[in-house]
């Protein structure tokens, strides 16, 4: 613990981004039961997207437990974070002609601004003095690096699935 | 070539593509000026975006003629990157009391955009035997990853600074 620091304010602001990763993860699993509805055509990609689902809720659900011990409550959804979500959120109902390779594509940014909100959190409960939350933190990062990396190495695939079968099969090709 | 491919539809897509990287980097500079001009406290982080805007503008510069050598023209502007846009640049003006580690997480998730673009396009650019504007987005590529690797190793010490100040001087904390 840093003793020239505000610990009361820093501790605010910890406890603010805690409460923003619970929400993010919140509207994560919405996005992608959105994304795993949808799609018919690209069963791998499905499948990864229901297995995420499953790390998610049980993410969300951590966090909840750090956020308690540290003395917060769950109820406030960050606006930025709110705002982000629900633009993300738009990406994967019905969408483009493309929508299976937008969807990888903002899944992928998506995963990072996690990974970023993960490894800030990381930082900050270190600064604050709380290990657990650290620890979790660093398990739920483990996660989405995994999920990101697996979107990295297989995007190029749903590229070329997409575009051999957009001629022939415009409606299967999209999702 | 994938010669089952239907290559008119293929071709068609890759452009759509190929359009949206450019108004994504069009829109990326708006974006990381308005950061630039905001901060005042975090010098570091000030310079990289500086380096990055020029960067961007090149990498604008490239797209634009990979279009024009393709057949295409860069007026459109794809409706969901820039809906996608339009949300990360609310993010870049006057924020949150945080705002500049929000703005480095945005910056982060946004060059994981850019990051499976070019990616999406370098694998949709061989399909269809462009080999120029492969390279070039090869080259993009390589820059995006540079700059978002810079942000992941920063990204912890814009922490650490905000919280140390955020007590004492809000107003220098947050820019």
């Amino acid at each position: 613990m840093d003793t020239n620091m505000d610990i009361s304010a820093a501790r605010e602001h910890y406890l603010d981004w805690l409460r923003d990763a619970h929400a993010m993860e919140e509207q994560a699993e919405t996005m992608l039961k959105a994304m795993e509805g949808r799609l018919e055509h690209y069963p791998e990609l499905r499948m990864r997207i229901t297995q995420h689902i499953q790390e998610t809720r049980h993410q969300a659900d951590r966090l909840r437990r750090c956020i308690e011990d540290a003395g917060g409550d769950t109820s406030l959804l960050k606006d930025m974070t709110g705002k982000f979500m629900a633009t993300m959120q738009g990406f994967s109902g019905a969408m483009a002609s493309d929508e299976v390779v937008k969807g990888a594509m903002f899944s992928y940014a998506f995963e990072h601004m996690e990974i970023a909100a993960y490894r800030n959190l990381i930082a900050a409960a270190r600064l604050v003095g709380d290990a657990t939350t650290a620890r979790v933190c660093e398990e739920i990062l483990a996660e989405e690096m995994a999920m990101a990396k697996w979107l990295e190495e297989h995007m190029g695939a749903v590229v070329s699935q997409f575009l051999a079968r957009a001629g022939t099969n415009p409606g299967a090709a999209k999702r």
